[in-house]
């Protein structure tokens, strides 16, 4: 259903353009100029209440006048005048609106996008934008926008939120010779937005990889779901992930530019593979769409030139693809077609003296081979050498060995023969770069996507309806005290009650009550002040350690009471936590935000100097299931930790994952709650062992 | 006279081609064609025992018949002649030899090397090579190489340690549009080598940039030290950085690669600025060679899309450069050029509506206004703009605001007329990129250049005769003892000799020993065996700690000789050492290694974890002076431990410093003497309070 509305709206069998003009340099001009030029089949009507032809084609004054139906609309009239042309558009039957005005929420006027939702709605028509460039296809010869001519012909899709890049990079298609089959400028996505299309997309056969410039997410989990079902590679841009230039996104689009860190961790849970920047969006979308993902890890260059080899070499270090020596057998073969000081290890260096027969016979008998799963092509232009026929030589072994599903990437280093050869090359399937970094860049992503793709599932999740009505008449007490942050005791019982093992705590209102719970829980114990007003517990002297017996546990109240009404005369003060010591362990932090994309979002990281000093904290959009939290922990840093340093065992890896997957569903089910909370410090014992919450707070969302 | 040399060498005025060909195919034709295609005016003498003549050119049978003097000689000729004519060329009076022919170190046969240059300088010869593609020279019309042309004409100089690179990279000058005055292929560097070609250009009025390909340097410090002096900015690719690389880099040119972190660091202190690619070497050439290097922190960007801008500022975070708001005045003026909707603040966004006038108006305003210290202009194209008058705007309002000491470096994303644009815009002497990240990156390149010349100063060093020689008497007798590592107590001895604060350390043979030694110490003490076969200390339940009183200390003497013997029958055990228990301080440590590059070179780094688990340490080539220290304090990830976190007072990074420039004394005085030394753990205590080595380590070079 959704699959048909949208090839209503973005493979229309028959447009009108209202606000279709009979001025060059009009917008309503130059759609009517553009859906001409391009060839577009569908029949066309200009809406125009005053001119009676616009290049030839006969004009109606509104789209009731239509004698034929109409699948889509572009919109080019003024801010004021759209919604109620909506209203029009809706009555005639219209199936969707290109919309291209600008006006709307990104200057503050949510309310007339609202307005024009809601019209949309009533008459179930889907909505492309407001404020974009329009849409563009090769294969329905349909330039339904105001970029002036259809890009390079090729299999990717592009998806902007940019209609400025869009316009820019649909030249530069031509020129960088990486080809599209669609661009689509998503604008401030009223309705249809980037997930919506890559849905969409899984169905379109000239699709062969989506290519996303992103300022900002609206729904981030609908967008993480759609990549992970999507049956074609997606490779991201994300603009605005410095601190100056998230601000500067902002102001963009009226969309949040959320944290580079939660974008990273949401494109690789939905299985997305990331560029750089502009010219790595561009190179990796042409491997993307022409080639399969690299399935293993043996991969294999060949090269005329020790220089170029061993700066693909020192690239593939840089992306993490591992580099091997090709197995004996390879090598003896391979050093059929080299001179003697050739080398046939890896990278398989031809040395200037390799012409087209030699690269011929190495790439042919290279991709066949079962030990190489990619291959990388590397020449240097060189004055004996002819850069065309080499290219051609690589093509024919390619096409003789059949190897369909390894991938090959080809770098040149040279002038014009050499520019004209990689063109050739891209012409016929295989994507060839100036530089042997981007070949190896280029098969990188092919990698990449090869490994997301495996990780990236959807993890099980179940609400926890018991643990949430504990949680909730807390959180509701707490509510009804006027208060947003939960006191240390509340945030354990939230958490104990959803199976985080926390240190036993309880309050204690007075010195017996206090020595009472110390006995029952067990010498030694810490004692903690609990008060709303005083959250730097340590600061106001309201902490104490090694409480050895009933003395001290005595001495250790009074002395906290005595402190803390120094501190804070006006603090409420509820009581004495008493607790549990925790032996020694090392020292991790769990946190949970709300991100305004993404929503909970849980964070792992190594506690003290770690967390302080490097940042070495990583992030997951919940929930995260007991995989994924793995994951989490190989990925920062100080990683080596976990797994034990220094002649220690490894640390319970597997019964942090397992609340690290408690957390995160509680954070889940209590979304509408919990503003953001954290476990700090989380002490991990040795394999076998486990871990304990030693802290814990919670700040509630304001109601 | 070194610079004359170099000049008859490089910019001769007459030339001999030794083993010149009749027939097309060979290199003694292609070199002799190369002279007459590219220009050069100076005679050229073909040398041929048999032909008359070559292209038109009257041949001689050897250079002793040649008539008039011969400047430089280029060889041609199989490896086996080589030695001999260079011989010939000696008596005749030649003055520089190219040697092209290859088949001398980097396939084994360094005698024929030396022989070479024996015979170079029994004639005061100077030779540029073997094993060379030759040397083309723009500004001399001169192509004295069998690289097929001269390279598109420019402003920069490249030396290159791969031929086929400096093939390939001469085509790709014009596909690239990056100019260059001179191209000169290196090769095995057995006399004149890339620190001779930098000092050269130094009086070189063609050359603004100097760039470099750099598989592995041979004298690290003289290279240093020509880069430290030079007048031009440099630009390096060192390639061979990963480990598969460093073996392939080897094995291609002989040369030994030595570690990325210490060519990163040799870099730094000779003033040099790193590619990190191939690419991105052409890039950083093109900025440095056209333009001032960016003198203050305040970086404007201008652009016409919100995208590229934000793109651009992200690019900025990466390459670390501060972007700022622009101050209220400069706002207030750019506001001006720009829609209501448009943006005056850092990134200025004068949106799509931006025309020539708008690009002309801001760039005059913004170049001339004296908070603007460099400006990035950012253009994506649009069908309503024409790029190439934009690129004119820009250029007339640089040279009527006539600004020439703040650089502009801009970035075009565009189609055909983008790419004429930028081209235009290039021969106009302004640097311009197809990608908003590119363009900061060149910016980045001239901001690194300014504060790297600032850093980059020889650091005082003078040998210290006193300390050497107590230091060669501890050595001396380790040798004549048959070893190699000396143990902690003649470590810390060689250490003490040059001012290193160790803790007190004497070595007591027997209890009664130990025990007046701990009472002349002060107890607490550490109580370690010493050992030369026992390096392992604490394994072999070598060492105790926190010794408070005499009846521990015998204790103690006695359990270590016994777990001693225990460990290792055969051991021969010194004593045992008694010494000063430091109360506890940040864990780091100092190290040293002789680099086959840069020799004696320092290792600085956080002790425990960050050692072991992150690999978080940074080296200099020694001498290190205290500005130098202090940098390197600052460049390692765990630097806010040194400058105080949680808290706590900073460290003592001044005697911290002040130690590491002894160490680092230390180490170059005793070149010939140590192969690895470390300090670890140094102790370094709150500001002020000082340091302590705690233990040490010296490991001596073999004789």
């Amino acid at each position: 259903m959704n699959h048909e509305e949208l090839n209503q709206l973005l493979k229309p069998k028959s447009i009108a353009v209202i606000g279709a003009s009979a001025t060059p340099g009009k917008i309503g001009y130059t759609v009517m100029e553009n859906l001409k030029e391009s060839g577009y089949k569908g029949p066309v009507y200009p809406i125009n209440p005053t001119a009676p032809e616009i290049l030839g084609v006969k004009c109606y004054p509104s789209v009731s006048d239509v004698p034929g139906t109409i699948d889509s609309a572009v919109m080019c009239v003024p801010v004021k005048l759209v919604n109620s042309m909506a209203e029009e558009c809706g009555k005639k039957g219209v199936k969707g609106l290109i919309v291209i005005t600008s006006g709307f929420s990104e200057v503050g006027r949510k309310d007339l996008e609202d307005e024009l939702v809601a019209i949309a709605r009533k008459y179930k028509m889907r909505v492309l934008g407001p404020n974009i460039v329009g849409t563009l296809s090769n294969s329905d010869k349909m330039n339904a926008s105001f970029a002036p001519f259809l890009p390079l012909d090729g299999k990717a899709t592009l998806i902007t939120q940019s209609g400025a890049l869009l316009i820019a990079m649909d030249a530069a298609t031509y020129t960088r010779r990486v080809g599209f089959d669609k661009m689509v400028s998503i604008g401030n996505m009223c309705d249809v937005d980037i997930a919506d299309i890559i849905d969409w997309l899984n169905d379109d056969e000239k699709t062969t990889c989506v290519s996303l410039y992103i300022e900002g997410l609206k729904d981030g989990r609908k967008f993480i779901k759609s990549g992970r079902t999507s049956k074609k590679p997606i490779i991201a841009l994300k603009s605005g992930v410095s601190a100056h230039g998230a601000a500067a996104a902002a102001s963009h689009t009226g969309s949040l530019a959320g944290a580079a860190k939660v974008y990273g961790s949401a494109f690789k849970q939905a299985g997305i593979v990331q560029a750089s920047d502009l010219d790595n969006l561009f190179d990796r979308t042409l491997a993307l769409s022409l080639m399969p993902p690299l399935k293993g890890e043996n991969l294999l260059i060949i090269t005329n030139g020790g220089g170029v080899g061993v700066l693909a070499t020192d690239a593939a270090e840089r992306y993490g693809i591992p580099m091997k020596f090709a197995p004996k057998d390879v090598q003896e073969e391979l050093k059929k077609h080299m001179p003697e000081f050739g080398s046939a290890k890896n990278p398989v260096d031809m040395t200037g003296m390799a012409g087209t027969e030699w690269y011929y016979e190495t790439v042919r008998f290279a991709i066949a081979h079962p030990w190489v799963d990619g291959l990388i092509v590397l020449y240097c232009e060189t004055a004996m050498t002819n850069p065309l026929e080499i290219a051609k030589g690589i093509k024919k072994a390619l096409d003789e060995a059949g190897m369909k599903d390894k991938p090959v990437t080809v770098s040149y280093v040279g002038g014009e023969k050499s520019a004209a050869a990689m063109a050739w090359l891209v012409e016929n399937g295989i994507p060839a770069y100036g530089a042997p970094d981007l070949a190896v860049n280029a098969m990188a992503a092919l990698r990449e996507y090869k490994l997301l793709r495996e990780t990236a599932k959807e993890p099980a999740f179940k609400t926890n309806e018991k643990a949430r009505k504990t949680a909730m008449q807390v959180i509701s007490a707490a509510r009804a005290d006027g208060r947003n942050a939960l006191t240390e005791i509340e945030a354990k019982q939230v958490f104990q009650a959803y199976g985080l093992p926390v240190t036993s705590t309880e309050l204690a209102k007075t010195e017996d009550e206090a020595v009472t719970l110390a006995k029952k829980i067990g010498f030694p114990v810490v004692m903690k002040i609990v008060s709303p007003e005083i959250l730097h517990k340590s600061d106001a002297g309201g902490v104490k350690v090694n409480i050895k017996d009933e003395a001290a546990a005595r001495e250790a109240f009074n002395t906290i009471m005595k402190n803390a009404k120094a501190y804070n005369a006006d603090a409420h003060i509820h009581g004495i936590a008493v607790q549990e010591m925790a032996p020694w362990g090392t020292e991790t932090i769990l946190g949970s935000v709300n991100d305004p994309s993404f929503g909970p979002t849980m964070m792992f990281g190594l506690g003290g100097i770690f967390v302080e000093v490097l940042k070495d904290v990583t992030f997951r959009v919940a929930p995260v299931d007991k995989p994924q939290a793995l994951d989490m922990f190989s990925e920062i840093r100080g990683a080596p930790i976990l797994a034990g340093v220094r002649g220690e065992a490894p640390r319970d890896r597997n019964a942090m994952a397992d609340t690290v997957e408690k957390y995160s569903s509680m954070i889940v089910d209590l979304e509408d709650e919990i503003s953001e909370s954290d476990a700090n410090p989380v002490l991990v014992y040795e394999e076998g062992k486990g871990i304990k919450v030693v802290d814990a707070r919670i700040i509630l969302k304001k109601k």
